[in-house]
């Protein structure tokens, strides 16, 4: 029992003991209490070494992006982080590796009030998955299916960089030291605008998070809202280190269709154009206005630059 | 985006649209609301090809075990299964494999009143998990912990059959067709006890499903309970094919400390023996009394077998 056991010990105690969990980690089930007037919210992400991650990334590192990446399905619904399950597969015991790990879960988690109440670890090949769970009003969350016509179109922060941090990883791209850092940083510990979210409470009319590209994820809230979104190229917000790229002859197409960014995307009323600017202000990110909702029509989110249609590179299979 | 969307559509609308479902799969999260007085029970447990099943077991065969074994740890609690997520990862697509896989997770969600609502699904080698959440009234819960002096312990319906079953699959057993078809049968599609459990709400002190064999089990409602507990071996309730095992020579070791028989081991006040009696006749599946709580002492289970100490095998490294 003595490796199954040090395993469960890096595994557990890790987040805040919130009141309403009535049972924790070691027993055949958790138990939590939903608060009266609220509802749960529930998603569940996973990363499989080789398609997610390269192998040879640093625990500490993999517990962040994979606590990053179901923390910003909460920020996309609003919902106020509670609650995660965690099931491990690790392909051997490697006690420096777990504590790594564990050491760097307990750190995101703590920050985010995120409490792991149960779980799994089992041998085999590298494969995390976390289901989390959230708090919201009831009827509030931000859903995708609620962008009305002739609203704002918004994106939090910069777009592009988690897909030129993969373009650097294999080589296909080069940029500057500095920059190079800062886009595989974006890749490899993306930052959950938990904040953000739930600041969009009854302002924005439709939200996602950007794990698949922005046109592509913009397309949801197209589908969902029987709408067609319109966006102006030359209004993405890029980094610095994408403006280098651009500059060096890179193209915007990693911006509008590269995945892993985790930026909220969001329409809003006209009429909350100062509220937006006001929780940008607060929150010290940007917000920025990139298109409007226009009527459905057959083409879902229509990209134009300086005024002539921006040409997407051939969209590829997506498995993964 | 072909082959995501088909991997998108096997594994949705599978179990029943609750009321209490506000949203369900097809937004960055699903939300739920828990009625007035409930708590919600969670559990996950995930399978590893090559740890926990062999790589050519049936895809129907996998997704009714992957469901029976979330669904036995809410047997377990006593909680009434509702909402599940789950996390599927494969190694390549294919088209006949998923829907031999959806088809039977249809059957047994519809079965046990269980809605999938979300999940997430990748490429990479086969392993799945699944969260699973239930219903419970506030307080009820049967946790591991309840366990007091005097009580009874009682096993459902048969112990050792699935541990038989891998022998049999690994070729170190041998028994006639019938038995070994039994017993491949309790391995590969366990029966989760789900009523039992929620019939043992109020009649049970503790309660725990059997996936780690009987006594090292029984061993963990001895540590969160503070007690310790006598078994007699002879009392211990084995199936035909079990039986035919020991009469052709097999000994008690599987049924005593082989795993994934996912029966619930209980322990309950003397004073509910007919009740328990009553229990069983209602359900048609057998609850035998095999030994009681005693005083907490260093061996936290202790077993004989008329009137003598059984020697258990050797415990082995536990990392699965």
């Amino acid at each position: 029992m003595a490796e199954f056991s040090i395993i469960e010990e890096f595994c557990h105690g890790i987040g805040p003991d919130h009141a309403d969990t009535k049972l924790g980690v070691g027993d055949d089930a958790a138990i939590i209490a939903v608060p009266a007037g609220m509802e749960l919210a529930i998603s569940a992400d996973s990363m499989v070494s080789g398609i997610h991650f390269f192998a040879d990334v640093s625990p500490a590192k993999l517990a962040q992006k994979i606590l990053a990446v179901n923390l910003s399905d909460m920020a996309a619904m609003g919902a106020e982080p509670k609650w995660a399950t965690l099931v491990l597969t690790i392909p051997e015991f490697d006690a420096d590796w777990l504590k790594a790990f564990s050491d760097s879960l307990k750190v995101i988690a703590t920050r985010f009030n995120l409490q792991i109440i149960g779980g799994d670890t089992t041998q085999g090949p590298l494969n995390l998955s976390i289901t989390i769970m959230g708090l919201l009003s009831q009827g509030q969350a931000l859903c995708r299916s609620g962008a009305m016509l002739d609203d704002d179109v918004y994106v939090s922060q910069y777009v592009g960089d988690a897909a030129l941090g993969l373009a650097v990883l294999s080589g296909e791209v080069c940029l500057t030291d500095e920059y190079s850092d800062a886009v595989v940083s974006a890749l490899e510990t993306p930052e959950p605008r938990v904040t953000l979210g739930q600041s969009l409470l009854g302002v924005a009319s439709a939200c996602l998070d950007i794990s698949d590209g922005l046109v592509g994820d913009l397309g949801h809230i197209c589908q969902q809202s029987r709408v067609s979104i319109d966006i102006d190229a030359g209004l993405i917000p890029l980094s610095d280190a994408y403006r280098w790229f651009i500059a060096n002859g890179g193209t915007l197409d990693l911006a509008l269709t590269g995945g892993d960014d985790y930026e909220l995307a969001f329409t809003a009323s006209p009429s909350q154009r100062s509220e937006i600017d006001c929780i940008a202000e607060q929150l010290g990110i940007s917000l920025t206005r990139v298109g409007s909702v226009v009527a459905k029509r057959q083409e879902a989110v229509s990209v134009s630059l300086e005024g002539v249609k921006y040409q997407l590179p051939t969209s590829f299979e997506h498995f993964s």
